[in-house]
């Protein structure tokens, strides 16, 4: 299973992850873009994922709530620029919990096949500002990254059997 | 009739807009939504917009084709994250023309007003990377913005009889 890197530069508006996958590229979209696989694997491990709207193609929109164990919820919303199969996904992504409306990010994740069954997931998140970086980065981000990528690895992996 | 601020900050990856117009935010915000105001001002001077797609709301697509004097066409099209009714506008903007697809901007707009019949229209582009906001400057962007201020002005002053 591969390690996930994540880059966040001092007065940079964005952030980098990298994790190399052991699966075709077709398998990790699919894994994206398949509504029970993507909400077994995204997000903290203590945390359940309901999709409340899930269009995974050009100009759709989605909409999850994660629940932890105590029962808070915590929702998420966004549009997809443009999913094309296989390749990317571009779209935007806003955390519901915040004290004001509108600090939205734009996501954009890439499928690059290294090799046979080893995929690099691209992944570039890109702020309005530094601030919001830094207020994600603050809330326990990079945890629930590397958490989702090992749920991911493991789904994956029982995916090929 | 308002100047129009374009802060171009070396070694971000962003533009930040300030234009104030001499109007309501109701009727800023309308020139904004209305397709047939809209394609009147979007754009240079010596280029025509023709609406493709026009969906001013939360999760709405749009798109649009300028065609200059010569006949070359350019189009763009996004999706809209947030519409918020004179509030602000929240989306994402790709232009065709690029050698590959992927360069999509984040767009947020903002409409404050200062006082009776002055609004601060606050606009904000941000990039997947410096070279992208710089390529989009590089493009002739800064006059293309000002003339699409300037002709909005024209027609708002209009618009109040």
């Amino acid at each position: 299973m591969g390690e996930t890197e994540i880059v966040i530069e001092p007065g940079k508006q964005e952030i980098l992850i990298k994790h190399i996958a052991d699966a075709s590229r077709e398998l990790v979209f699919k894994a994206f873009t398949d509504p029970e696989i993507y909400a077994k694997w995204i997000g903290p491990v203590d945390m359940e994922t309901e999709l409340k709207l899930f269009e995974p193609k050009t100009g759709g929109s989605w909409k999850y709530i994660q629940r932890d164990e105590a029962g808070n919820e915590f929702g998420f919303h966004g549009v997809n620029h443009e999913v094309e199969p296989n390749e990317r996904i571009i779209g935007t992504f806003e955390f519901e919990g915040l004290p004001e409306k509108g600090h939205v990010i734009l996501e954009s994740v890439k499928f690059v096949e290294l090799e046979a069954n080893k995929t690099e997931i691209q992944e570039q998140s890109v702020f309005l500002s530094v601030e919001d970086r830094d207020g994600m980065v603050g809330s326990n981000m990079e945890q629930g990254v590397r958490e989702s990528y090992m749920q991911l690895d493991e789904l994956l992996k029982s995916m090929q059997g």
